[in-house]
């Protein structure tokens, strides 16, 4: 049974520590995106931790050359995060530069290999998605994230990556299900159905048969 | 005859006002990324802009989900950017929530269409960086983001975008010729030749004989 990962979508420090208080118990880890973090800084990160002692997973997307994907990915990890989530199509090298930082700093990588939104099978079908897979793990990343919006395509990118980690957006308001997905995976990542919630720790214990204890 | 853009990839907001100082007169625009940014805050934008009322280009290679676009672009305009990069390969609805974005504040947003490292051919060779520009034109983007290091490339995307803009990383230091690029892209990106040289503004100078004025 995976992880459940609270995707922290807003925008400011009090509504973070609040979520993260209310929700702490219930949850496994917590994944901050950049318009948090550029709203209130990178220091956002010792803060929700020193709240929850949760590991952070900075969802910057990382899609730069080599050398500055090492620059973003070293600041990331000075943070307090536990792991980075970089694309995959910048290539291998640009991958391999997010690896390395992050195991130095003894935390992990995750590749994008296929996006959810709708616009996304441009370039993400025709083998693309399953070619990025292959790259992630021979590029020495420790997983790789796949939409639990479309569970048959987590089944074939599981098929490539076997053993590595996978995690999974999508789940609650975009539509994709946890009972469906939860044996896939090793983190269903769940946002808006918790951080929107009258009762974000009720919403976060909905979760709880499909969660690994 | 191009712009003249500085990419001033410091890290530092000491060193960001210092070299903005001494090259504003000899530049057209500066290049600001993500380690800059997540350094010192958005505040370096308008700090940089109040020495230098030069227009700052966000560089974030903007690639997430179309909401998490449109919220990175908000900050970013708010902040005191005139444009924003973001990548292309998210697809179109990813690219047209960063241009709604630029438009509504008065700005302008370039695609990536091929980037210029090593690992990049992997995803963006075989008619993929063709059919980018394609789409980033159709989204209503205002230009793209060729490589200097490879004018053959942008002669091909040049022919796709036409009257587009294009701005061109690469020149300099990593092997890009501005007399050879010149001619071709409506923004030439230099950076470590400038902000490493020991005099800064000479080196922006060098480039003098290329830059519309």
């Amino acid at each position: 049974m995976p992880d459940l990962i609270l995707a922290l979508d807003v925008r400011d420090r009090i509504s973070a520590s609040t979520i993260v208080e209310e929700t702490s118990d219930s949850i496994d880890a917590i994944k901050l995106g950049y318009p948090l973090v550029l709203a209130e800084g990178l220091g956002i990160a010792k803060l929700l931790f020193d709240i929850s002692e949760l590991p952070l997973i900075a969802d910057f997307k990382v899609a730069d050359i080599p050398n500055t994907n090492r620059l973003i990915a070293e600041q990331v990890f000075h943070a307090g995060f536990s792991s980075i989530i970089c694309h995959g199509f910048p290539g291998e090298d640009a991958i391999v530069a997010c690896t390395e930082v992050a195991h130095d700093a003894g935390g992990t990588c995750f590749v994008v290999c296929e996006m959810s939104h709708p616009g996304a099978p441009t370039f993400y079908h025709g083998g693309v998605a399953e070619q990025m897979a292959k790259l992630a793990i021979h590029a020495g990343a420790d997983g790789i994230i796949a939409p639990a919006t479309r569970p048959e395509r987590v089944e074939v990118l599981r098929a490539i990556v076997q053993d590595a980690l996978i995690y999974s957006p999508g789940i609650g308001t975009q539509g994709g299900d946890a009972a469906q997905i939860a044996d896939l995976v090793d983190g269903m990542i769940v946002g808006r159905s918790i951080y929107e919630a009258s009762d974000p720790k009720a919403a976060a214990q909905v979760y709880a048969p499909f969660r690994r204890r």
